[in-house]
């Protein structure tokens, strides 16, 4: 049994692209510039919104964090990604997701330039990624194609269930993995709520990826021996122990689970490191994509 | 076991848009106006584009067909989609295809509007349907979709097993029988060519969807007893005892599936006349999308 470092792969990941920055420098070329809208104070928001700004100083991308208050009406913030859009020093942009009630995330997300939506959640890219069109993979997914691709895990021809059919990470990874490619071609089974003998399902699976957000959700009955485990939660669950009070919280029970697998990611230090890094390609492809 | 009549549905929709087009009459509405472009003189894409025009002509609907030579240049077939899509008196429209070798699909299908794209190739309706905006839904899925909830046939729960994932069928098939609707909130496996132990998957479904275009595919040991057996292949088939010569052959091994089955769709005769009923649908949806 293996236990995927995500810290270590995003690292390596960091170190590639902070080679391509200076290569860029050294031809003169513009530097990546990554744009991040935070709205409100919501203490996850913040942290990773941080992060994504700490990996860009890391890798030698400029950053840029605008911070609006809770209470910013929905047309301000359409102005700001409209003024991104047009920025042409930002090469790439997210808006942090969840927003406040009052305002509609679809609209935002697809206010968004398609060129410029490193997060890949405007519809345009997801529709691209359908049909196999160069665009923007969500940044998750694409996290955990990398991980699986860096891993050298064999996926063409094995069963996968994804549990949990969130657009932003357990619907498109269930296309992603299912095309054409590699990583991919594998035979997906997309699980949800409204599923039923899931376990009998899961148990099926030579690839499970967890992404439903209820810690300890999948238990060891629930997983084949053998089986490559993901794990995509990230829940932060209270712990007077730690520090800070609280810790993340994994979908998996890590460990009955981990003693079954032939990998497992653990939370935290799994998929969450490779969601930046991620972030971070993406913002590089931006420029390749306009040909910068 | 009841064999679905896919032309009796498609028969009773055409009604209903019959009655909805004297409606618009009454009220001075205009009247939708479908066109259609077909490349070259394929034997089946000419009574696909037929079968279209005809349905219109049923309907009250304006058609206009426009009929290009095999050797016609990309650039020319690709002005006339950007005429059509300014044409206001042109609501809704399609290529058929498959186009000649030397014409890029993508590149004709992204060039259509995608509010007159009413077969739902272009990536920016995929992408709409993934994340549950309106837009149109491709015109078989849509079909399928619409014969399940004329029929009755509970979605919720069930296993749903889909064979082949072509852009226009399969895929997007996958998506809209997994999502949150009604129909929908299926467990979807979507198989195809990759997939090992195909016959032990496909006997798990209570809804079966073969779209692979193999005659006799679909064998009666692969059924489940009791499944809703839905048959997307149409393939030619020599046949000299018909007039034509020729005689439509499903993915399904029609004879010996159909006992095992709760229901069933014939082919001819099943999801064939429920694309032409959907993409007649998506053409009166044109209007109302644009508040005509």
């Amino acid at each position: 049994m293996e236990i995927i470092d995500g810290k270590a792969i995003s690292k390596e990941i960091k170190e590639e692209l902070k080679i391509a920055v200076q290569e860029r420098k050294v031809k003169g070329k513009k530097i990546p510039h990554l744009a991040a809208v935070l709205v409100g104070a919501d203490s996850a928001s913040m942290t990773y919104v941080q992060n994504k700004v700490k990996a860009c100083e890391e890798i030698g991308f400029e950053s840029t964090l605008i911070h609006y208050d809770d209470s910013v009406a929905e047309d301000v913030l359409l102005a700001k990604v409209e003024a991104l859009n047009t920025d042409r020093s930002i090469d790439g942009f997210i808006v942090q997701l969840p927003l406040p009630k009052h305002i509609d995330e679809l609209k935002v997300t697809q206010a968004i330039d398609p060129l410029k939506d490193i997060d890949g959640f405007h519809p345009r890219n997801l529709g691209n990624m359908v049909v196999h069109l160069p665009g923007f993979l969500p940044a998750t997914p694409a996290g955990i194609l990398e991980l699986i691709r860096r891993k050298n895990i064999v996926t063409e021809g094995k069963n996968c269930v994804i549990i949990g059919r969130s657009n932003i990470v357990g619907m498109p990874l269930s296309i992603m993995l299912g095309r054409n490619a590699n990583p991919g071609n594998c035979t997906v089974t997309l699980a949800h709520s409204k599923t039923n003998n899931l376990s009998a399902i899961v148990r099926q699976a030579d690839i499970l990826i967890a992404a439903v957000g209820q810690p300890g959700f999948v238990t060891a009955d629930m997983v084949k021996e053998g089986a490559v485990v993901i794990d995509v939660g990230t829940t932060r669950i209270e712990d007077p122990k730690t520090a800070k009070g609280w810790r993340l919280a994994g979908d998996v029970d890590f460990e009955k689970v981990a003693p079954k697998c032939t990998m497992i990611t653990p939370v935290p230090g799994g998929v969450g490191p490779m969601t930046i890094a991620s972030l971070m390609m993406n913002t590089l492809k931006a420029m390749e994509l306009k040909g910068k």
